[in-house]
């Protein structure tokens, strides 16, 4: 019943909603990942962001490992009502598994990506704790 | 050959990759979509976005009926070479079939999806020249 607003989403047959997080403040894009209805629930409930994992068929909570969870601000929902956008506060301002700011840092230059964005800390530093 | 840039991406089972279109300047996000191969072609080459429409099965070259084309400044690639980012300058200041600036105008508030972004040009006015 006051889950209904989960209601207004159109999830895919595999019941996913694709999630696109954006940095509140920089509105820059960290990521882009998948929510099932169970992930965004959670998300709004506890205003941290816990995605879908399809590699791992699990709940994934961002940060669980890396410390690097994303303090929800906002959650929105496109014209189609199968998007989500939400707004987040980046902590530790590391959003991409290889330890850069944002999952984005390849930009296509005459026909050739190229790696525009500096590794803030070490991957192996951030998920092998000892 | 000059084509190898294409390689990289790692398209879905249907030849597709997920499309997240954000505004230069403002860094809002606009909208999301889809591209192929030719779509993403066609959109490095023309500087102009190209999306495939999957409810219409064929290319569609946003605004293409409305003028309210996407001059591309910028192709990103994300970590996982699965989601591509683009930076565009939206002609006309609208970017979604309702009117709005961005298809992303309605927000969670207290378990509701509220429109927080008013229309801009009627949809009608914007699909139907006489």
């Amino acid at each position: 019943m006051s889950m209904q607003w989960l209601e207004h989403v159109k999830w895919t047959e595999d019941g996913l909603v694709p999630v696109i997080a954006q940095e509140v403040g920089t509105n820059k894009v960290l990521m882009f990942a998948w929510m099932n209805r169970e992930a965004l629930r959670l998300t709004a409930e506890t205003q941290q962001a816990v995605y879908w994992s399809r590699s791992r068929g699990r709940l994934w909570h961002k940060g669980e490992e890396s410390g690097h969870v994303q303090k929800v601000h906002e959650i929105r929902l496109d014209c189609d009502e199968d998007v989500i956008l939400i707004q987040v506060e980046q902590v530790g301002g590391i959003a991409c598994h290889t330890g850069r700011h944002n999952c984005f840092f390849q930009k296509l230059e005459q026909e050739h990506w190229i790696v525009d964005q500096a590794v803030i800390k070490n991957p192996e530093d951030i998920y092998h704790h000892e």
